[in-house]
């Protein structure tokens, strides 16, 4: 499933392995024409669903490279790290669970015990060398939020409970990336750290929540919901700062895959900035007169990773007829790169072409359209079908004397006449 | 009118000093909830103008770490970098425009002569100790769309002319950050890269056609086009790539500063990434039947400089009567973070707050719309002028009878009466 993605993804313009024309680098990735509109795409709906429709969330753009300090406080100097074993003749190393036997698969030295490798990419910030600042690339986005949790309450005077939703890169230096775009090292995260009183009934409240919000953005985005199921961490898999931890699987081929997580972080964050910043990050609560930390709770999506959930989830192999098969994205319009295909029946007859790009450039002023006068009309159908491309406009003969088109709808194969003057509002009504 | 803008961006949300609980980190800014709106803005009318709008442009969005050979063949390794002298006694460095005469500032020692200072910023892949891969962050986000050109043309099948526009984060290590958010080692660039035949009188049309679309793009979005000029770059300016270049210029208190620049590359970026990848990168031109390198017109602006700039623009301090100023923002309302705001007259009434709320979630189906109910609406109206909002919406007793409500103008500050049916229309027309 992975391969036929990928190689649909590179095909049309999806997304293009990272720096490709120099043999690549491991675990980056490049989206196209087509990939960029489906990130966007992805990001709007998120940002749409979370910050605009809702009240009581903001957002926030935090810068990629921090203070170090950052890091010490969250405590991902310490524990963001996977656990390798190092062949003591080669120096090569190995995650414990891609090791059959206790030798080197490489040069069959003997294996160091597991230490723990930090997954954090350094940089160095500043002009004098030898006194110059090592920093990180952020390996989540999380704490962008968390540092300005004072700076949010003082300007945007908010009030518990409320949100701080985010979308920003990350990165990790991954041992093993691969899955296609699943494990990568440059990603990018869409986040919400909610924010509520320290009460453990409050919290595990708005977990339960949170987790239902976010299953049913997929699902309204037309993802397959028997594909989806909670996975809780147990207290042995939490990670350093959590309560409580949910992942949001899918299913796919024999395996349950990590889409996102709803993380019960407690105090974690704000309680170890304060430490750390000596700054008073409590929260004043004007009803109560009380000050405290808030506990937050999490939802931790990627952007890329819904990207390939949303394409797997989408992706089919129809036979047609007899002998005659198409590869369909059925990604819900809302999602899809291009709205709909403008075409011309015949691309040597100005007069179909006149009529058909007027459509084309009306249509563009409201949404991402597209064009194609190439090859017969069953081909264009199959190459927007392979696209996800929702709908299909042909400007015909007929077209010219009663101002009508046929529109073909990318699931069902229909086509309908549609007058030319109501194409606006049909797409509109459509694409909702 | 860099630290007024600075602090009334700190104070109500806009722009946060980086990492601020922990003394900051220099040259780093955080968005905060109506920063990150104005930024959204922005590039989205970046792209509706540069990408959906227009045709034979199309969209990438490339990783931020490349292969490191990308950087050897496009000249960053060994001509991105500023002049430095070194202090031969303390040993730091220092611009040869910060030195008064030939002494270290700091401790009076004696200097060398300059030395270039390469400004890419260092991280390293991999997990073997001593084998990890050095390789960069992005200096500039140009190069991730030029090793893609192969790619965009085998997957959205373009022709000449056509161009790939990109949004993202680039990063160097500047030496002197500063003028708020005007010179950031982390920072968001928004460019295209148009791809022209190899001809000089067509690649120089080319560059003029840009360089008016871009100056245009920044006027339709209500910027003062007297405080604009362009630059060209002299022969001895000009960067190691470009073979003509132009900056669009601010003029800001009594200093023009860089807004954006548009050059013209020739064929250096696609012919350097040839010969050092030894991949055929050549476009071949069906009607000619001739193969070659196309020329290069770019536009490179900053999503952060932009902001920066239509903040100034659109800074306002006016005395609304004897005694009485107020400071606006007149954002054109594309941009404004929010595009109304709703407030019942009085909060403690609960018939005119259930209007107010109403109102309020219908408009958050369109637009980010704004909500307060604390203090007298000459405080509110105020408060709202500061951010830019174009529209103040307010419920009164008359409401209640007439379905009826206040809208206010920000720039006029006139009030007209519109039917709570007719308000969506009303806001439609006026925020277009």
């Amino acid at each position: 499933m992975f391969e036929k993605i990928a190689s649909l993804a590179k095909r049309r313009g999806f997304i293009y392995p990272g720096s490709e024309i120099y043999g690549g680098l491991a675990g980056t990735w490049d989206y196209g024409p087509l990939g960029v509109e489906l990130k966007r795409n992805i990001k709007n709906e998120f940002w749409k669903n979370m910050v605009r429709e809702r009240e009581h969330i903001v957002g926030l753009d935090a810068a990629i490279i921090m203070n170090p300090k950052v890091w010490a406080a969250s405590g991902h100097l310490e524990s963001f790290s996977d656990p390798l074993v190092e062949c003591k003749k080669c120096h090569k190393r190995f995650r414990p669970d891609e090791i059959q036997n206790s030798q080197c698969p490489d040069c069959g030295g003997g294996l160091t015990e597991p230490k723990q490798f930090n997954l954090m990419m350094e940089t160095y910030l500043g002009v004098i060398e030898g006194e110059k600042l090592k920093t990180y690339l952020r390996g989540e986005i999380t704490q962008g939020v968390h540092v300005n949790f004072k700076n949010v309450l003082d300007s945007a005077r908010v009030r518990l409970p409320f949100g701080i939703a985010q979308i920003g890169k990350a990165f990790r230096n991954e041992i093993t990336p691969g899955g296609f775009t699943f494990r990568s090292r440059e990603f990018e995260q869409m986040e919400l750290q909610y924010y509520v009183k320290p009460d453990k009934k409050e919290s595990m409240k708005w977990l339960e929540y949170w987790k239902e919000e976010r299953l049913k953005w997929y699902e309204d985005l037309g993802m397959d919901k028997k594909k989806f199921r909670f996975k809780e961490h147990g207290k042995d898999e939490l990670a350093h700062y959590a309560r409580a931890a949910f992942d949001i699987e899918y299913h796919i081929g024999d395996e349950w895959k990590e889409m996102e997580g709803i993380h019960h972080r407690g105090d974690w964050d704000l309680r170890r900035h304060q430490e750390f910043s000596k700054q008073d990050l409590t929260y004043f609560d004007e009803e109560t007169k009380e000050r405290f930390l808030p506990f937050i709770i999490e939802t931790s999506g990627g952007v890329d990773r819904a990207a390939l959930f949303f394409l797997m989830d989408a992706y089919r192999e129809e036979e047609v007829k007899e002998g005659e098969t198409r590869i369909v994205l059925k990604l819900h319009p809302r999602i899809a790169p291009y709205k709909a295909a403008v075409f011309p029946l015949l691309a040597n007859k100005p007069r179909l072409a006149e009529v058909a790009e007027k459509i084309y450039k009306d249509l563009k002023k409201e949404w991402f359209v597209a064009w194609d006068a190439r090859g017969n009309i069953g081909k264009r159908y199959y190459s927007q079908d392979e696209i996800g491309t929702p709908f299909c406009i042909t400007v015909d003969f007929e077209s010219l004397e009663k101002d009508d088109v046929t529109v073909r709808d990318r699931d069902t194969m229909e086509q309908e006449r549609v007058k030319i003057n109501n194409l606006g509002d049909y797409l509109k009504n459509k694409l909702q």
